[in-house]
């Protein structure tokens, strides 16, 4: 009998999704599996409220930033009832497999959802945070750092202008993925991401210490600083002013926001995308549930949906590589 | 003998003012005169910090954002004694034609030097907030908008993936140029700018009456509001949680922030740039001072520097015409 | 009894088509019109194949390029019995106005048109040519230059890189607008277009005493030339053949190719489009007809039909100040 | 004594090498080396022409295309006499370690260099076309794959427009990296890369075959072909008319060539050139010579220079599996 799977998209949403939402019923049909998506997340799971998705509604997805599936929070899914009704309408829907693409949080929710449903249950992971253990890079990291950097390049325009200090606040969660890639791609003068921060006060000397040998040097600087978003006590306004007073320089703050999480994929995360959505439908109807496809080392790997939140995702040796190339940069002029 | 022409750039930033930096050194070498520039605004007259500028040295320089002579606030050189200080600095360095690229405040600048100082003053509109009167488009408002749009364009793709209500805020100053022009073109369901906005409670009515009729129509909606700085009473924060308090749902603001004033600029901006740039050039020796060179109805102009900032440049026929199609778009969907 | 109004693209694709059909349709929901689109410009006139149009449909349609209602070649609709077919077809579905978006071989089409339908006739400038009598830009034009600036910008690093002659062929018919615009804001050394160029030897030795010249004052130099399509006997394959032999230098060629006619649309040509649909659905029921809808000097207008083709649209004052601009930049370095 | 660094960019040009030697001069700077480069790839080591290289210069270098130590061929270099000019150069110039960015053909140049001078010889691979065996990426090969995508979704709004088919011709030398990442981001229709081809018939029946099912199953279709340079015989013009003459409709080329080089580096060719620029630096004096500096896997590799090139680089498991998602995208619609 025809296998059918189903698709959400859930958390935040990241550029890629609607790729891999494409590469997913792509598959399916050459597969010959039935394929439909619950809408807004978790929630259409218990409302229910699920869409059948064909070939023809994928043309042109590719390079759409959001999600064609919408995405939102579901508190009440994570509780028993909520499982269980969740559960209840996968089986009437006669659902085989269930593809959930989000973070750690939405795969909480799909291998609690395990205890309750059959059914075979894998998770992608898409996020711009890129704090997903188990896998290098999450669909929509590439093009939040993309975007990212093209905003701090402009801004360096400015800061050269009037030899000013911009602070630069990027997302990240709890992570300093985003904004350590963003720092050294733009090169930044100076990050600080949760990883490599331990205390304010050293931190505010390192700066000003950095600020004025490039004074005495050359006159007049600009100077860039990235900082991860519930990194600094009191956010980017206050590191700010805590800047302006230890230098006596102007220090102006620019919170990306939103503007991250959208946007056209780029071309990497388009081919992350397709080939994880592609091997999530290669393992339908095969004996292995309750878990992630993940790329490491450049390859497609599954690992246990547990493993995705149960350790912190630490900056590897990429990106501690990746950091002490940016302390060379403080040097750089 | 020689013709000495020198330029500064003054105010915020804008993409496109090297380019007309280059423009006028390129027409300068062209026409035989010689060419420098002074730096940090005003304050290079004072100091006096001024550099020689050569063909050579503009080379690639028209897609570079920021501006290669630096900008800087200048309080002094509005009073009496910077005045005449910046006006024997231009004649102990025989400089014939001073151009002034900036906004109306720089404007102000140099037609105070004008009682002190018997040389040539030429100023060009170069400021993303197009609130320059006495020129239809200045340097570096294309620029902005497309920026700004480019933003909005990330915005509405969250926004549409969580039916969720966005308030981006856009610059502008104290007028509605380049807020009208981003919401417009980047079909925003709502703009509040200086020159439209009234009263908060009127506007939260409308705001609430549409989104609720849009619910009623096709259930949860996507709402992007564009919100020119300095308009609502406590900002776009306050103004997000006015929007959530009537309307039940979630809005998120979005500050765009300087990102809007870098980059490489548009080729409008650098078509603009050389235009005016050559004119002024055209302009050196002639019987002309205390001007701005602008553009109206596509066609360069030669207008008085007070006209400039007398009177508040207001939204034109064009730009009445643009609302009454944001009105249109209000309805949408 | 309720207004219909319908709209068609015609001729070759253009970024902001989208943008217009949608600023139509919504104008027509706020009148109250009812609005279709006939597909594959006049070949769904004959057929017939006609779509309404929803404004539901228009949601995130402004940012895309190409037309969704399709555009084709329709060579039978020109003669006599294509046009009585199509006039019986557009009495068959009641329609009031037809509007349609394309350039003057279009406009050709619907003025014939008018000889054997009694209904409203609207034309709307959409072609990245320009090339369009009686407006200042046409819908697509804009992005058009700014897709041709961002390749040659890229192209110029290569010229740099390599010391050597690119010459970059850019669409624009038989009107020098796209390359005229292209070559200024990308700061290009030498641009060859219709209404300027007479005689291929003298332009060659103008290029060659050009390049001689720099390199005697500053050794290897890159130098780009933008060509427009259609004017260089044997093409640019065989101009870069006939400076490289007067020069001894490496030459190039890039053909940009189709790649100008997509895209998302700038915001310009949002905004243009926007103005131009709202306007035509203005004159919904009004006394004109035959028409075609402009800008000109910022301003919207109407003109007849004809006036688009009868007299070859000229680079104007504008152009011509763009012109010298340009020359002065053949001396840039 | 101070250590002396030498650098050079040789072969095509990729966007990236400018961050690449950024980098190197930042982390010479740290380690308290002296650091040169010399002019147009070997030529320079020939004439000779180096300059100095500081920090001051590398401010604004990270996002800019292109090299600014030029690059160019040099026939001479390879000749016995070339490489004992270049050694004795270097000996005089005394420099300890030289740094080669380019492809394989530069680094046998670098490998020949080794019998006639004793100092200290690193590759860095900076390539569009990925086709050095040692490394997973090369420098430039990220932007080159965001070139041609951005290029393809442009040119598929005009094929969408008139469901027309388009044959785009996009770089790689002989390997199909470049021409198979980019058909697979851009979800392309079908991609001829030199690995994958065998025989022209056999490919057009398959294109024919495929195109009349879409057309059987919703009438008129647009269809895009990614095809590698080098590989059909007669190339894009002649597989375009045996597309047409195939299928009955209308195919139309696409080269876009040179462009594919420029432009400002994506982030993630500006991380690489940083890190594998910075582990260059590292080895300065240790005891490794004749080797290229790649990424594999993730990790920092130093691999025999000879390995580059002695085997072609084929497409890896990775590439399989990009190419094996693009066969199912081939049913798409």
């Amino acid at each position: 009998m025809t296998k059918h799977v189903a698709v959400l998209t859930s958390g935040g949403d990241a550029p890629g999704m609607n790729a891999c939402i494409r590469a997913i019923v792509l598959s399916c049909e050459r597969a010959g599996y039935r394929v439909s998506g619950f809408l807004r997340g978790y929630n259409g799971l218990l409302e229910p409220d699920r869409i059948t998705l064909t070939a023809e509604r994928m043309h042109n997805l590719i390079q759409q930033g959001g999600t064609i599936l919408h995405s939102a929070r579901c508190e009440r899914f994570c509780e028993e009832d909520g499982l269980k009704l969740a559960a209840r309408h996968l089986n009437e829907a006669e659902v085989d497999t269930l593809i959930v693409i989000g973070g750690d949080g939405s795969f909480h929710g799909a291998h609690a959802l395990k205890a309750h449903w059959q059914g075979q249950i894998i998770g992608l992971p898409g996020t711009i945070d890129n704090d997903v253990d188990g896998t290098d890079a999450t669909i929509g990291y590439y093009t939040a750092i993309e975007t990212a950097v093209n905003s701090i390049d402009k801004v360096r325009d400015t800061a050269d202008a009037f030899d000013r200090v911009f602070v630069v606040e990027v997302m990240g969660r709890h992570a300093g993925f985003l904004g350590l890639s963003a720092a050294l791609a733009s090169a930044s003068d100076f990050v600080i991401v949760p990883e490599l921060f331990s205390e304010a006060q050293a931190t505010l000397a390192q700066i000003r210490q950095q600020i004025m040998q490039r004074q005495q040097r050359r006159g007049p600087v600009s100077y860039v600083i990235v900082l991860s978003e519930h990194v600094w006590p009191g956010g980017v306004t206050r590191l700010c002013e805590e800047v302006s007073d230890i230098t006596g320089l102007e220090a102006r703050p620019v919170t990306l926001g939103h503007v991250q999480r959208g946007g056209s994929p780029v071309s990497q995360d388009r081919i992350l995308a397709v080939k994880l959505g592609t091997h999530a439908v290669s393992l339908v109807g095969k004996d292995v549930t309750d878990i992630m496809v993940g790329i490491s080392s450049g390859a497609v790997v599954n690992v246990p949906l547990q493993t995705t939140w149960q350790k912190q995702k630490t900056l590897g040796e990429d990106a501690r590589a990746t950091a002490l190339c940016l302390m060379n940069q403080r040097y750089q002029d």
